[in-house]
């Protein structure tokens, strides 16, 4: 949230607003970065929206547009004609931009608003875009971008480049095709700078570049670009033909949004929701999760009522219940979230997965010898029976080594059948582990208080 | 990880460095990208690594040595003497990568390397960056730049800009400095394409830009240019000098990470841990959080101690001990999760602590009737007695709402307090609402059996 962005402002821009003072909203906004103005539609309603985004520059409100909430974007533009979506929005965005907006359009909209574009390329170039899924390379990319053909001589790439910069806003590399259009390479502005005039392109261009076909996956594009640090990846089609390119500001949210997409799982949020959504929005979010914690509660009640008379003569063994349960959902949610990490971010390393057992195993050991030992000290002291010391400590360990087995092989199972191995974590993880663990425990009880009252 | 760091590649690659066949090993590694060499670091031992980064090009070698995990890279570093590391590796380096690297070094290591640099400006540069706290702009930055004075015309720059180059990787835009060496502002690549080159920079440079101060935080950092969409940010002194700029690759795996911790502390492992890492590293980022919940469930046993007579007269009490404790965590993590997620992005909006609590308060009060009449018609129809039916329902529906209004407001506060709020996710807020969730239980029982016994 902008500093800036006080109650006390958005009170006096609503006043200005109400007043339809023109200049004044304008000097009050002037210093504005299109996404602090974004960042202003969750204090305004509709109408106060619509009459700011009008009167500011189209090439400023173009921007905000872009970097509106999804779910933002469309009612906004629901309560617009499509003639005004065009001229104020469209026109003045890059390609990308352009067709992610269309997208989420209606298709009437959709095609009232592409036949009321001004520049046939551009309208051309969103077309090509709509056509990509929307999670691929294709999706992603942005058609504008800098070519220049390998056989020119810097003079004629400079000629061209003054003509193909109008449409850019940044130029970060320039790409190389040949005759026909393929990708051959990419020239770099510091090799442009260093050579002299009469330098073909081919002799200073770099042959070894990486680049991604229009129906890579997002996530794999993500990776390619995190991994070898890009700022812009060339896309091309199944022949090679260069298409477009992608810049790292798309893919940073992506980035971000995948690891907190691992994190919301593990929370027992199901889809993407934040504080500001409506109650009713983050309900639905949570109750299908809390749902499935009910069941797996009910499972357990039904398992712990089969010991009801252990617990009758016994009361004492269901003090340590919620420990028990506690114990065996964090050591599986420990284990289960460091493979879901490991998997997210391909450094699982080469270790089959019996050697990753063994050492989940060995980790296991070790943290429940100790536990088990702390807990066994806790409850000699407290002079509790010696019955219930030896059931909980045992038992406790037990668990500690199952949890955690189980945590660490249920999202690599996952994984290997092509699901997200973040459904492991959260609630599912949590109520196997109770049953496993209290089941356990109560059979441990029932040998251990025949042992000790022998 | 590469598909192609097969089983067999590495067994083939540490065959050929048994037999010390550089032309062989050489010819491997040949289409490697940097990123992918250093991810053989995980499956060779530490003198197979030395042989292969001395037999490779020193500028890949370099490049190698950056991207290696901080902790591999340290224990690499101290088996090498201080004129291999100068040689091979630091006098091939931009400034930021160098001095990451020398920071890790005891203090006699890096004076040594220090020394052996040939470079004595790059060696300046880097004693400049490594005074710099690590987690500031200042920390991050690279000082080399390509920069130019704003009374230059496009000719001079030009022919300057030639010198600067050599040092320089990437160019993604030329910073504008007074005579002073004041920063006023960026010329793009596009303005300098499109203008002719009697133009004075003054003329056609971005006035306002935005950058940052050495010490600002690296999180502020991160957060500013995700949300300007920035690949590079310039960094200036308190006077507003020039100092370098950084660049979004080194803030993406900031991004990744902060992401990254809030989910590993919700999950109860407390540091940076991998796979790969060793058991008893492992152990240790668990073992903390583990005795935390350990500590939990012997109170949470205390408390039930409190109410044997109870279990005695009603074992059947015991059964819905996990289910209510398993849904008072669900409804915490889930409430606080969501927080944690706003505070982090910056996205919780203007709403008051207030307003936040009253609309956690509505989707609790949902969430809570549904799953509570669930759990009642259950418990009807599984024909439990009706005082146990009743208590069960009951409390469940006011531990959802105790428990959401805890997760909401607990991370709130420690962000008040400046502690990180993620710590309120995890084993802490677990253990808080199993306590609180089967008093709630207990307490309602012993009401509720009394009225119908009554």
């Amino acid at each position: 949230m902008n500093p800036e962005l006080s109650r006390e402002f958005i009170n006096e821009l609503r006043a200005i607003i109400e007043a339809k003072d023109d200049r004044a909203a304008l000097e009050l906004l002037q210093d504005f970065h299109p996404v602090d103005i974004a960042e202003l539609y969750e204090e305004l309603d509709i109408e106060e929206v619509k009459y700011l985004y009008m009167i500011i520059d189209p090439e400023i409100a173009s921007d905000v547009l872009a970097e509106l909430e999804e779910d933002d974007r469309e009612r906004f533009l629901k309560s617009l004609p499509a003639e005004l979506i065009a001229s104020q929005f469209i026109n003045h965005m890059e390609s990308d931009d352009a067709a992610d907006v269309l997208a989420n359009l209606d298709e009437e909209t959709k095609q009232e608003v592409l036949r009321q574009i001004k520049d046939v390329e551009q309208a051309g170039d969103i077309v090509d875009l709509l056509s990509y899924d929307e999670d691929t390379a294709g999706g992603i990319m942005a058609k504008e971008l800098i070519k220049v053909n390998e056989n020119w001589s810097l003079t004629t790439c400079l000629r061209e480049m003054r003509k193909q910069a109008e449409n850019v806003d940044d130029i970060f590399y320039i790409y190389v095709i040949n005759d026909d259009n393929i990708l051959t390479g990419i020239v770099s502005l510091k090799a442009m700078l260093i050579s002299s005039s009469s330098t073909i392109v081919k002799d200073i261009f770099e042959k070894e570049i990486r680049y991604v076909s229009s129906d890579t996956a997002a996530e794999e594009v993500a990776q390619i670009m995190d991994k070898y640090d890009l700022v812009v990846l060339p896309v091309v089609d199944s022949i090679g033909r260069l298409l477009g390119r992608i810049t790292i500001d798309d893919i940073v949210d992506f980035i971000r949004d995948e690891a907190e997409k691992d994190y919301q799982m593990a929370s027992g949020i199901s889809s993407d929701v934040e504080t500001t959504d409506s109650p009713l929005r983050l309900s639905r979010a949570r109750l299908p999760w809390l749902i499935i914690g009910l069941i797996g509660g009910v499972l357990v009640a039904a398992l712990i009522s089969q010991f009801e008379s252990d617990i009758k003569l016994n009361p004492e063994m269901a003090f340590f219940i919620p420990l028990i349960a506690a114990m065996a959902g964090n050591v599986g949610i420990q284990s289960s979230a460091i493979i879901v990490q490991g998997l997210a971010n391909n450094s699982l390393g080469l270790e089959s997965t019996f050697k990753k057992l063994l050492k989940e195993f060995t980790v296991a050991l070790m943290n429940g010898i100790i536990l088990s030992v702390m807990l066994f000290l806790y409850n000699l002291i407290m002079k509790q029976g010696l019955a219930l010391t030896y059931t909980v400590s045992i038992s406790l360990f037990v668990v500690i080594n199952f949890a955690a087995l189980f945590g660490t092989m249920i999202p690599l199972l996952l994984n290997r059948m092509k699901l997200d191995p973040a459904l492991a974590t959260g609630p599912f993880i949590t109520t196997t582990n109770d049953i496993m663990g209290l089941f356990v425990y109560f059979l441990m009880g029932r040998i251990l208080y025949d042992v000790f009252v022998i």
